[in-house]
């Protein structure tokens, strides 16, 4: 048998996970107490509803579940079976889509505006090479039933008071508007057609600069009256929301404009938002506002969301305004670790020894323990100074032997 | 696109997570103060692993993923391809299998003896009609690197102090030896080869009595002499410790002894742990106590559990004893439902409403509510008094309008 966790997926060590429930607790009760509360949906979800998701490039690393019995002789029975007949459920990608099937499905239950909490797994079958985790946790919030930009305001607020309260410093809140990147392109003369081949090549320009993405643009044969125009909005340095008032619905700038002032008025101007208008996002269900929170000196997103105002229509026979944002937690956890992170005032956990003979009195005693400290119940070992070391090593902060007067000693 | 959720699985509302998350912290936080540390294993098994992993019944019940590119078409090839040659890993269907190869795994970076918490989701196959769930939550401890009896003493005191925190009454843990079963059958004189046959008539005795039992084993075509040997045992009424000396190996009784008179000393006597002589559990990884915990009134296990000392050596080459318990968090969750649960001492939630040119004042007057309440911020509606019902009838217990004086009404 295999002793190794399956590709992609990890085993976490008792001092890992330790921090990480009192990681996600943190984030938990941040959320709570804004008003979100939390719901649970299952992580295998119907086929056809991952399908259709416009998940975009998630769409192709989606784990399916193999059909069963009857249902799957059938399915083999047919001479050119397909991957898609071969099964009729997946494990999901994202929250946002298992939520917004949930809205639809609870929607009588329900209050709006819902103010909604996730903190769960999603799968994908990313190659392991990137260094990617398959299988990693999401913590998200989502508005749903507020078409107002107030709600963008509040989840960006509720998502960096979750990252400065886990200790997260130095970051930057990205925000665009799909909408805006659209004008752009339109303005400057591009095929509509070409919107995301021009948006994936756009999204590069932190990375490779305006002249690296007049580069890519070039090669990829795009219109060169365009791409002047294109490149020509940039001569005076990085476009802004006011550089780019000409190019777009003044409704679009005002209300990135509203968010960017709300959120500084709101949090006395610790929250840093910044327009970016190479800011892409790949879900191809978003279709208003979309943000992300970039950690200063590393790569990628450590937050991300946006506006999908039509997906859980697709379930419904109404559009119902949405708009959410995900902290990966993998990206914070590994961040926090990378600098030794510790959990402030942890309760403290002791060892109690015992002899064979003195077993359920020890219980006893140790029990009456338990308000001060984590006590764990452990037969005296024949090498007790060894023994001690390796407790200190696995996370223990001192012992007490039962039956000696002089009670918990703790280490150092 | 489908609203509702795949057959077995269940979307749960806010109220319902709101006290499953607090249920679980129960749960975790008596576990932890007992000393045991949480780790977290992967959702997905490679199916190998799954598949030898000898958990009876359970094994027929295994969602497989389907092997992706390459490996699929090759697999697709093959003219008569196989369920397990389509997929090569598999959804767990416990956490038992999981935590043993986990150990082997990181066993260098654990000490020993490991006591271990693990809360998190299983997957099984049932038939819907059962009423049972495909996706549910196990909470789990074991004990490994332990092979005495205080490991079992020690997981049934720790998992009835979870069960009496979370409000479970009336309970009876019931506990039984594999080996002491094995000893009946082997001394009534039945064949070696029909043990697990005999143990799923012998686990019938609550529901169908020892007449009952006599009935399936003569309608099986059991040796005669075996039958009247095997119910002679019951002639004086049930089995009781003392009664199966003579039929079985004095260390297996002395154990259940020890076990039973400990909890009950360390308990005080609050703990009935009874001998269950026909109490067999399902999986056939179990090698030696085995136990379960009975709800008054109710039918089924809510808690479950045994000694496995084969199962990592499965992994490595020497056997390292292990026992765990299980509880079976969605039985729990449903009875403590069925009985009105309430959160004790729940921080109260209230709304706060805002007009929207006062919008980023309010969101600060809600942020310095927040040590006291859980603070929703919504715009004022239009009909307050009919969205103020809608706030009552969704577990809000108050609101405050932003600019009025008189700051934060409660309900009621």
């Amino acid at each position: 048998m295999k002793s190794t966790p399956v590709k992609g997926t990890r085993d976490y060590l008792p001092k890992e996970v330790e921090i990480r429930d009192y990681l996600q607790n943190v984030i938990a009760e941040t959320y709570r107490d804004a008003g979100f509360v939390r719901i649970t949906t299952p992580i295998i979800e119907d086929a056809v509803n991952l399908d259709k998701s416009e998940g975009g490039e998630n769409l192709n690393l989606i784990f399916r579940v193999l059909k069963r019995g009857k249902k799957l002789s059938s399915a083999l029975n047919n001479e050119n079976v397909t991957e898609k007949e071969l099964s009729d459920m997946g494990l999901r990608y994202d929250l946002t889509l298992p939520l917004s099937r949930y809205f639809s499905n609870n929607k009588n239950e329900l209050m709006t505006p819902f103010k909604v909490i996730q903190m769960d797994r999603v799968y994908r079958a990313e190659r392991p090479q990137k260094g990617r985790l398959r299988e990693f946790m999401q913590c998200d919030i989502d508005i749903i039933g507020n078409d107002s930009r107030d709600a963008e305001i509040e989840l960006i607020l509720t998502t960096t008071k979750a990252l400065n309260r886990v200790g997260l410093k130095n970051y930057t809140v990205k925000i665009n508007d799909r909408r805006i990147l659209k004008s752009i392109f339109s303005y400057t003369g591009f095929d509509d057609a070409d919107n995301e081949k021009l948006a994936i090549i756009f999204d590069k320009l932190d990375k490779i600069g305006i002249d690296g993405v007049k580069a890519e643009l070039e090669e990829n044969s795009f219109d060169k009256n365009a791409i002047d125009k294109f490149i020509g909005l940039f001569e005076n340095g990085s476009l802004t929301l006011d550089s780019i008032a000409d190019v777009c619905d003044a409704e679009y700038v005002n209300d990135l404009k509203y968010i960017i002032d709300t959120v500084d008025k709101a949090s006395n101007g610790t929250i840093p938002v910044e327009f970016t208008p190479s800011l892409v996002r790949g879900q191809g269900y978003y279709t208003g506002t979309i943000f992300e929170v970039a950690a200063d000196g590393y790569s990628g997103a450590v937050a991300g969301g946006g506006r999908y105002d039509n997906l859980i229509g697709k379930f419904l026979n109404e559009d119902i305004p949405a708009v959410g944002f995900s902290i990966g937690f993998e990206r914070i956890f590994g961040i926090l670790m990378e600098q030794n992170y510790a959990i402030p005032d942890r309760k403290k956990r002791i060892a109690v020894f015992y002899d064979k003979d003195n077993y359920a009195d020890a219980l006893v005693y140790a029990e009456n323990l338990r308000n001060e400290y984590m006590v764990s119940v452990i037969a005296r070992p024949k090498k007790l100074g060894k023994f001690l070391n390796k407790l200190e090593q696995n996370e223990f902060d001192g012992f007490a032997v039962f039956g000696e007067a002089d009670g918990v000693k703790l280490f150092g």
